[in-house]
């Protein structure tokens, strides 16, 4: 079971991984060659990170759940679908990923490890867009992977391409992400001193969507009936 | 009963709030970002917008049957898919998404709610046009999601991505969707004047696919044989 | 048994006709839209095709097969997947819906019929293009499909958005469709003295992939058995 | 038997050559219509490579198993899904078909045959890049379609379409797409130097995803238990 356990969390760290990796690389690919027009760019950027998310939830899934999303595993945890003694492991797995993701895309497109981004993402609209975007993709998860399991991966990359678009913050959704994007200061970076908001709407997204989840889920759907895996 | 009632009517409302969301939110985004040029925000916003629709279908769909659009509902009560009784409080739900989509819109993107859009939408190949894509609409939910049920949120998807740029219109669609985007003066807007040509076209499409439909399905699935769900 | 098959010819025809709205539809709009960069309009001309594609295989599918081509309809024929005595109701009608197509196209637009495009394809290196691209067009078909009938409408449409970008001719790969676009001076047209060698290119690849298939398939398969569907 | 594996070289030539057209093909496309930008560019090449990449897999997969990549097939045999014996003959069969795929491509644009690119891709985060692009493929491969066999074919696209933008090199990940793109000097070439570098990296990653999967799989699946197919 410990073994097992470790291959639940080394899925979560690869993955985790290798979605920064297509965050950030595909951020700094495209901004180098778009001449400016940041529309191109985050049209890259949103294309290149639902096509990865594609790959690495099918790839992943089987091992872990494929969350990389430590907002994903407590509404799991809260819904009955991870243990809770799992989930520091995973949120643990998860930062550590993001954080080494970053580094590698530094490495890999030969840019100074800088550990501070510049990217102001401050003011209420992008909270309240942080907090939508979270709330939206609990939901895709929460319901639209419980009846539709063999869609799931699909739902989650489609969810995240639109929501690049569609949310003012461009959808960060995941504490761990919007962590390890604090260190990189390309186009996908953020800034330190606005993290801590974008963490706030994200819990609140996270409390929202498990109160909704409970009452438009049936009772033995909901979690209510006990934890178990 | 009533509280299943009230779980399908709040899938409706959260779904045709999160679509129009979708549609305005991607439509700011990419027109800011675009530095003029349209096809590039129309990629955008017809990208997302197909996008948040697979998300949006598969995670409501086990709920409510995801229409989000008054046409298709009543299409379905036609075709015995849906009780008659229920439609009226499916369309309230959709029209009450659609405008509460576009004012979270607005506050997440930090603009005034102006409520009056200036985007013309004028002439008899509008109107045409509106015909012609809620007629495929139709056709694509009552024929496709009839026989490939587990495709229908791709085909959907898709037939709204395609024909956001195969028609003149840029494919409204939606009854719904017309009200709501008449309410906003950004890239997805549509002049209060215009809104009734495409009432009239989109209503006609639907008439047109009702008796297409009972023509091409065999009687036991063309709603001849009483209405049930 | 006629009025099944009126059916079937209703889904060629009005499939077909869909299919030519979207190629010149999306056409006019990306040139209109993109402001002189042509490879932007072709990725909506491309992306547009491709997902309406997708919808319009999932909706007729089960009435025809969704041929909307006639070089497909002969290899359904040889492979037994088709009677010959049908074959020529399926031509027609393909032939007939992509001209309603183009005119529909023209009229939703506000677009005077020309009847003669000016747009060039001539050349050996054009016409080998097509009969690649209906080469390639009729394996993944023939074999994809045969296989995976499931994917089958995602195989053609990835197919056929991904031709528009590697032939050198666009990927045409359809006689009705070749046909319909020498009637349309738009961004998708062709002029009527490139037709025949694009059809000379598109006889050839039916024979080639015929012939190919025929090996590749075991016996059971491959059409030797005699005629069904 | 014989006859079989036939087939299976006949598969994996032909499919390696369309993918061969279709990346070097939408480069040269891309390029041409994208008026100097060069994201517009190799957002073509990437979509219409990922949708290659879809219909030639649910195609050939039948076959052969559609590897397209002497890397995939020494992994396959590594993890007792291919014969050892057969291993070399899918190989040539790869090289000679992405050969063939060049030529096709340049003839069907109407290009001389050059035969030596002058792209250069040099230096080491090139060929990290490529260790990365590879290792990443394999467990896509390895991991993902194991366990989703019917989405693999989606999975594999995905992710090399999101590679494309993620890593600085745009993600060969193949040793006969290298070797045959050493032969164009268009948007997808590389120069003859800088291939070694390449091959290093893929074979890196060959090594390290054999072992990982080895501890990730079960002991059944891992090819432990021999080799069979």
């Amino acid at each position: 079971m410990t073994q097992i356990l470790g291959r639940r969390i080394a899925a979560e760290f690869l993955g985790t991984s290798f979605l920064l990796i297509a965050i950030v690389g595909s951020g700094i690919m495209g901004e180098r060659l778009s001449g400016g027009n940041v529309a191109v760019a985050l049209l890259a950027n949103s294309v290149a990170t639902g096509a990865a998310l594609v790959a690495l939830i099918l790839t992943f899934s089987p091992f872990s759940g494929a969350h990389f999303n430590p907002a994903v595993s407590v509404a799991s945890a809260f819904q009955g679908q991870l243990r809770w003694n799992d989930a520091p492991f995973y949120i643990v797995a998860q930062i550590a990923g993001g954080f080494t993701g970053v580094l590698v895309a530094h490495l890999m497109f030969g840019l100074p490890v800088s550990f501070s981004s510049q990217h102001a993402h401050s003011g209420a609209p992008q909270i309240f867009s942080e907090f939508l975007a979270t709330f939206g993709l609990l939901l895709v998860i929460s319901l639209g992977s419980r009846f539709h399991s063999q869609a799931a991966p699909y739902a989650v990359a489609a969810y995240i391409t639109g929501a690049y678009w569609f949310t003012s913050s461009t959808s960060f959704a995941n504490p761990a992400v919007t962590l390890a994007r604090s260190l990189t200061d390309t186009f996908a970076g953020i800034r330190v001193a606005d993290v801590p908001g974008f963490l706030v709407g994200q819990s609140a997204a996270l409390a929202a969507a498990c109160v909704l989840c409970r009452w438009l889920l049936p009772p033995e759907l909901s979690g209510e009936s006990g934890t178990n895996r």
